[in-house]
């Protein structure tokens, strides 16, 4: 307990700069401001008056629109843009990182990323992280100090990230009341193309074939909780649902391959009038939708 | 509001039969004893320990295991069996019914349960219906009186239903908290194909997609409410759905036709990297979810 509450609350004067202040990003310094109240928490934002906006909110003591500005000077950078943005930015944030310095990130596809981190010719200093939590709303007005409390943290080292390097980052994660969770990125991207993108590609898919033949005062009378549910990912940010789905389109790509497969069986049982093979799938199905 | 409340609370005497004593049908013995104390309750169950238990619930006065001794001495009639269980017990419960009585349902499809209401020979005594509510849980012990507060209960009218008929069943689904609204039986079934069963064979494909490549560690580790909120239906109880998906099986299929045009279109543009057609897609899904 001793090394993580030393991580937990780093050395006064530690600081962080958060690169891109939306909904990830905002909440992320919501939350050190309150864990970490003797760290220097910096925001960089495309837009001066977000900038502006979470430092009137008491969330950053300082920063601006220009990375160059404000990683050279702090122990931690986080990239907390749109995934492909990140995956854009890692090479210059790390020729500006002084030394010592660690970087991560909050994207929600890893591999991209932490092959950007591995060619920066600093990987050890480099971590890839996404927190598995979000919302439908966006922007720097939907951020919450509590939006990591109970997450998994996944944290993604590069094959070079030291201990240190991967200490300080899940430090941070603990920090905010995630738990860090060390994977393999390649193989995070198999398994949140079915856990996570999949699950919005169908949302989104399932709105859409509703939408085609029921009207909205039909949809309005003629719904319950069920199709609420089922389609509430379809709420999401399309932009950054965009971003997410491009980023790691060969494995989603082969989940949305399954998702076909499965519709297409029930689709021959149904046609087939094939009772006890139906109910088999809709069986399995209801074991195979296990949750802790 | 003189009518309604005459409608809601119908003369001392007044009785009704409840065929069924599983989720639905217990939920309406509980609903119609604290709506209409004045009114006898009957319960008629395939199993004498369900008619035990709900009468020691207090939900219902008496009944037993045999249509043919309950159903002869009362007002109103419901079936509230599975739906293939309904459309096969019409014939006999209309053939039971004393004078003036009446017979409706709360089968969750109606054109094949209207149907066999019109060729009962009195199809002015019967009228369809279908409370838009349910739970994943099953059976009497998952009964709740306040199961249709709040939901559109559906009535789908023989095409000679007369007004007494309507104006009877409608009173009941007001009586205990629901929203009656009148509807074409074969139109609803095609509405519900895919605002209700499509959801729920869409929830399960996704539970079966996701589980073939991912163990439930990982699955309990990396999803986050996104796939809790998109696979919730697939915890439904398979009987009564295949049950339900059978009985409307040619809307269905089209549903789930539709369904995976909208994911192949998904697939195709991804694959194609054809970002500005993605986005299009993703932004009209976003707007294509209206919910009140």
């Amino acid at each position: 307990m001793t090394t993580q509450e030393k991580l937990a609350a780093p050395a006064s004067g530690f600081s962080v700069a958060i690169v891109g202040l939306g909904l990830m990003g905002g909440s992320l310094a919501a939350a050190l401001r309150e864990a970490w109240p003797e760290a220097r928490i910096l925001g960089v934002s495309r837009r001066a008056e977000t900038v502006a906006e979470a430092a009137r909110l008491g969330w950053i003591q300082d920063g601006g629109t220009v990375l160059d500005e404000w990683v050279p000077s702090v122990d931690l950078a986080v990239l907390a843009t749109p995934v492909r943005t990140i995956e854009a930015l890692v090479g210059r944030a790390v020729s500006l990182l002084k030394p010592g310095a660690v970087l991560t990130d909050l994207g929600s596809t890893k591999a991209g990323i932490t092959g950007a981190m591995t060619r920066s010719g600093r990987s050890r200093d480099c971590v890839g992280g996404h927190p598995m939590c979000g919302r439908e709303s966006r922007g720097l007005e939907a951020a919450d100090a509590g939006l990591f409390r109970g997450a998994t943290w996944v944290l993604c080292p590069t094959r070079d990230s030291d201990s240190r390097s991967v200490g300080m980052v899940s430090g941070m994660a603990r920090a905010v009341g995630a738990r860090p969770l060390i994977f393999d990125a390649a193989e995070h991207d198999a398994i949140v193309a079915r856990t996570s993108h999949l699950p919005y590609v169908v949302a989104a898919s399932l709105a859409r074939a509703v939408a085609a033949t029921v009207g909205l005062a039909d949809l309005t009378s003629l719904s319950a909780g069920g199709y609420r549910d089922t389609s509430r990912l379809a709420a999401s940010d399309p932009a950054m649902m965009l971003d997410i789905l491009l980023s790691n389109r060969e494995h989603l790509l082969k989940a949305v391959g399954a998702m076909r497969k499965e519709l297409d069986a029930v689709a021959a049982l149904l046609e087939a009038g094939d009772e006890a093979g139906l109910l088999r799938i809709l069986e399995e199905a209801r074991q195979q939708r296990r949750l802790p």
